[in-house]
């Protein structure tokens, strides 16, 4: 590392910036740290709390390690493929090391965050017990605060230590940094949405709208699976993604700015990136509500203004004194503000970013909100039956992602514009400098995503447990702010993983002109839709979230499958039922484990083969058109998925809060189908899209020098033709009745 | 017309070529009036059976006229406006004109169509009665036929007229013809698809779930407006829309082998129709059963395979011997057949065309078929409950869509492949042909498809006339035959939109390049999806698919609402619960109808003025990648939503013939919720897709050049961006609250 330094690559300002950004990293981490000691020495609350509480972390812990057993052998391969990719030896152990770094940096921040969440939920469920709000709020956030700051130092450290020892071969090394990343995300999102999803629906089925009785009722066997689930998928799978969101908008943006601006290009978005991680920690420490005020709501949204604020003041300050990018001889004010030789244009896309996060923020409330339009008409809709409750959920998750196409598009039009008359690298600076802006806080983003798990598993620990009214009341209220904090953050994981695509799309084309050694303008020209390659690449690629949107609702339905037919068997024997016998929770996290593990594969692999194999059979210009057709539909999709769920499930809550006839109605059965068709669309394939987009992109980019090395050979061309009948074979061949569900639940 | 004749611009080949094509079409149009004497002429059945066809008929009539009366206005308007968007006075009257023929033609189609619809279905209802299934089903398969040779004959007639007047100068004028039926269609498509859904949905909310009566019971108020439904909406509807993608894909291919060939690269898709046209009439004629084989799907299989083998005999023949195109000199065997000078590639592309029709005919019977896997998987999980069967059906949606894009992606691959080392325009007019090809046996197509409501409708008058059970019985069948070929004809239909617009947006290429006086080469590399302005137009692009259907479902659950209020209303009659009154029929249909027409405005507006405000703002690239865009996500969804709706349909279907519990049981509950959500996806919001692409293609192709003579006065500029700000507030704000349904229910 210090070589590096004394070879003159780096001036002494750069080197100052550098190890500031790694302190402030390094910072992070020790914040994190200190959370966790805070949190920890807490009131664990009663035995029995702790009892329920330990069941989920063991549930929870479980499933991580067989998760992690499971993949280990894929990454270990890959890390060997990953050696190969790369040229040069320096590079290649680099790359490999690098991927590597990045699967355990995402793990982990999967694993801690999500260890601290069930021995945070306990904490705030015996904070609300002893009648506390404030206290149930702060422990409840600060615990989402733990993941948030791991992501941002570890995200941080990884981008800064790569470009402190590799300089300017730094990005084929950070190539590997955010595959790794992805790869592992991916895998966490899809394996951890299925568990939850199949613990969810199963738990729902037999227990509201079979027998009758409440969610998180101790008989129900799949309760406390449920609540595993809430900690495997949205802490570890959502914490993993965003890591990676985080993670790929600074590798995208060091490459692009490497070819932009050299030097200056890179380290600008990591000093961002450090203000980001001091803004947050300000932001989320300020986090807390009186006594008298009881509003979590609002103080979750008065730290997130403040982080916002402190960020850009930040970052204008970086640019405006320390950090004037060379640049073309500029001569308006609003790029220079006067001052000879300013540039201030990668300042005023930093902020296009936050401005975008914060109105995707409002879109997603927007339309998943109880206060508004959108999930009151779904409410009402239900008074007609199933059906129509349906059917308007659908209307208003087609129509939000349509909004969130426009604010995104406006985003990157204005990020572009502030580029307007430069050349093309600079723009996709500017883009992927939007990126950045947008996850500046995404200490404070995952804290509030975060949150939500933390404070269900609470609330559903205070019913298992039987705390009085008051406490439950508390928990309520929090699992309620909680439900809308994480869909809010959703719609940032979405839209951050479209910015961080459309950037690593700039990345490949960037790539394939150095590779081909043609001009970047050339190579944008051989993308054009108006070719059949590029636009059958283009189909096929919008095809693919379909299909892999498919692939992930059909594991849950036939792993919920699974569920409900044990629950449905536990609930038979009549001491369970009474309420005497303790059913057996631990029987049910197995088979959630196992079915969410085998279900995994074939998602997975399709996610990497497909872009490979797309390349060889139809060249590199269709490779192009496929990332670009995937990332519209993956988009698209996604967002659709995330916000008719979300509307779906508060809809239900509204009618359970006393609308349209309550609790029990008729209208309220209508609601719960309604949530039911939501939780695997809005928490297993919605968001398990945006790991995809990016490592299918990822993949691109890691497979292009080989695409191109190929180009002519026949024997590739067929091998892949051969490869790819079997993958279609493969991934058509799933087991669908109740045979194959049968059989396949005895082999596990 | 003849003195352009006389003028030498046409070789004596060549006209003789285009009479015949020009007698074909007549012949066509003979054979339908033939056919219409042959249905008018059978026994009409007892005056009930009358009383209550008459009932349909004066409705479907009633809503046509308003219909139409609705949008004269705006057909006279856009009259005008054609005529300014020409440059010569010559091509801008023939482009008027033209417009207008286009318009009159496809309303035609489904005017007379759906006329002769609703003669039939009595008709058929009466040969059922005297216990014929033979005569039923030659009856039903004919009235379709009616409409078909419509389609053909009109089709080919205005295509070939103004080729014989405007020659060189035609692709002008063809695009007014093309752009008259496709907005026609999308009305028509729009309208009725609200209309029947309405109707429908309204129907068995209060009929079927709420009060237990069987569907088509005299009882309720809206039967009559659900039998004029399936004739405004499946057969005028789906008339127009197949007869728009016959009109485009004509207009395209023309458009491109005049570029690519000149005349004869022309005349060949002509002589092509005009094949489709006799192999079409003699398949259709061929449709028949024997009384005791009674296979009614054997016997249209027998009909569409007879009129494909015989098209593909026949266009090779005139490939072969006729129809030598001069191109390079080409020396493989598989293009000349060891014969100097011939060309087979077209002859090849078109029978691409026929086979890609064929196989997604196959894509979409595996998905909606009762005996295949998907439907039955979506019937299984109608055990679980209303969520699961969504859940299920929803996946299967999802999975058919790609294989839908993986045929029509392979089609184009090899319709490109057969042209591989030419020019562009050679390739795209490769494209063009498949889309010939595919549509070739249209005749076939829309008896098939026009078949599935006459069915439909003799049911429903059996039903309400108490047939004795033996008739019942045959039209039962019919009506489930009825139900598998129109979910097929849906597949060609949208895979037919998809191919259309591919080649319109070919043209539109071709177009810039003309009007820019550039190479096709530079103007299709500034259509680069890596390009920022491309890529917002590709991201805006996709997002119109999903704000229309989100306006098009939402649409119909407002008018249901309406429907279903009256209904209810009605129902506490005690009278007509008793039976012994009727119920007042006409009002329902008079409220669906005064709905479907307000509700036809906002998507209207949008798909017409959408392209243009694209065009002016982000300047002609980004319009180019909204094309893409939108082509890419309304195929991923239009399939999607008719596939989800076709299988979510059966499996009710095949609950309801007794498999999981039966008719009654908790199952078949669930089933019914699946049937109703698909309905407004299946026959509203995904069809009414297939006109969308397709209009908004023509809109960008007339509008290109107005966009680029404009292209740098910022007066455009801002008041585009000012209409954008009004078209988007004019189509957020839609009446959604129940207070708001009042209150426009009251205002008709």
């Amino acid at each position: 590392m210090f070589s590096l330094f004394s070879s003159g690559q780096f001036s002494t300002g750069e080197i100052v910036a550098l190890w500031t950004v790694l302190g402030t990293a390094i910072a992070g981490l020790i914040y994190a740290i200190f959370l966790m000691m805070q949190v920890t020495r807490e009131d664990a609350g009663t035995p029995e709390m702790q009892k329920i509480s330990n069941s989920i972390r063991v549930g929870a812990n479980a499933y991580l390690f067989r998760q992690f057993k499971t993949i280990l052998f894929l990454i270990l391969l890959l890390t060997a493929a990953l050696y190969f990719t790369a040229g040069e030896k320096n590079v290649a152990i680099g790359r490999a090391c690098a991927f590597l770094m990045g699967s355990i940096f995402s793990a982990s921040v999967g694993f801690i965050g999500m260890n601290l969440a069930v021995r945070g939920n306990v904490r705030v469920a015996a904070a609300a017990n002893r009648k506390s709000f404030s206290d149930a709020l702060k422990i409840a956030y600060r615990t989402g605060t733990i993941t948030g700051m791991l992501t941002d130092g570890l995200g941080l450290l990884g981008g800064t230590i790569i470009f402190m020892i590799y300089g300017t071969r730094a990005y084929e090394v950070l190539l590997g940094f955010g595959f790794g990343g992805t790869l592992l995300a991916l895998f966490m999102r899809v394996g951890g949405g299925i568990f939850t999803k199949a613990a969810d629906v199963g738990a729902d089925l037999v227990g509201k709208i079979e027998k009758n009785i409440p969610e998180d009722d101790p008989r129900n066997a799949a309760t406390i699976a449920d609540n595993v689930g809430d900690n495997v998928g949205d802490c570890a799978g959502m914490a993993a993604d965003i890591f990676e969101s985080y993670e790929v908008t600074i590798v995208s943006a060091m490459i692009l700015g490497w070819a932009s601006f050299g030097h200056k290009g890179v380290i600008f978005p990591l000093l961002v990136r450090a203000i980001g991680v001091l803004s947050s920690i300000i932001g989320t420490y300020a986090v807390r509500t009186k006594e008298d005020v009881r509003d979590a709501m609002k103080a979750i949204n008065v730290g997130f203004i403040l982080s916002a604020i402190i960020s850009i003041i930040g970052f204008s300050l970086v640019g405006f004194f320390y950090f004037r990018l060379p640049s073309e001889t500029v001569h308006s004010f609003w790029i220079n503000l006067g001052v000879q030789g300013l540039d201030m244009r990668p300042v005023w896309t930093t902020m296009v970013g936050i401005l975008l996060a914060i109105t995707l923020n409002r879109v997603t409330e927007h339309f998943t909100d109880t206060k508004n339009e959108p999930v009151r008409s779904v409410a009402e809709s239900c008074q007609t039956g199933h059906a129509t409750n349906i059917i308007t959920g659908f209307a208003v998750g087609l129509e939000s992602t349509v909004w969130a196409i426009v604010v995104i598009s406006i985003s990157i039009l204005i990020s572009a514009f502030i580029y307007q008359g430069t050349n093309p690298t600079f723009v996709a600076y500017g883009v992927a400098m939007c990126g950045i802006g947008m996850l500046t806080l995404t200490g404070n983003n995952i804290s509030m995503d975060v949150f939500g798990p933390v404070a269900d598993n609470a609330n559903g620990i205070g019913e298992m447990a039987h705390l009085n009214k008051d406490a439950r009341q508390i928990l309520a209220d929090l699992d309620a702010v909680g439900n809308t904090t994480k869909a809010i953050t959703k719609g940032i994981a979405i839209g951050s993983a479209v910015v961080a695509a459309i950037s690593l799309f700039n990345a490949f084309v960037t790539d394939i002109s150095v590779l081909t050694k043609q001009t970047y303008d050339f190579v944008a020209a051989s993308l054009s839709v108006s070719l059949p390659n590029v636009f059958v690449g283009f189909l096929l690629g919008g095809a693919i979230p379909f299909l892999f949107s498919s692939l992930t609702i059909r594991a849950v339905g036939r792993a919920a499958f699974l569920i409900v037919k044990e629950v449905r068997e536990q609930l038979k024997d009549k001491d369970v039922w009474a309420g005497t016998k303790l059913p057996d929770y631990a029987r049910v996290v197995a088979i959630c484990t196992a079915a969410a593990q085998k279900e995994l594969i074939r998602p997975g692999v399709l996610a990497i083969a497909a872009p490979i194999l797309v390349g060889f059979i139809l060249k590199k210009e269709a490779l192009g058109g496929f990332l670009a057709g995937m990332i519209l539909s993956g988009q698209l999709l996604a967002v659709f998925m995330a916000n008719a769920g979300g509307a779906w499930d508060n809809a239900k809550k509204l009618i359970e809060d006393g609308a349209y006839g309550g609790k029990g109605s008729e209208t309220h059965k209508a609601s719960v189908t309604g949530d039911t068709v939501g939780d695997p669309l809005k928490d297993t394939a919605g968001p398990a899209l945006n790991p995809l987009i990016k490592v299918m992109n990822m993949v691109a980019l890691l497979a292009i020098p080989i695409v191109i090395r190929f180009e002519n050979s026949p024997i590739v061309f067929w091998s892949s033709i051969v490869l790819t009948v079997l993958l279609v074979m493969f991934v058509i061949h799933q087991p669908k009745s109740e045979h194959e569900a049968q059989a396949y639940s005895k082999c596990q």
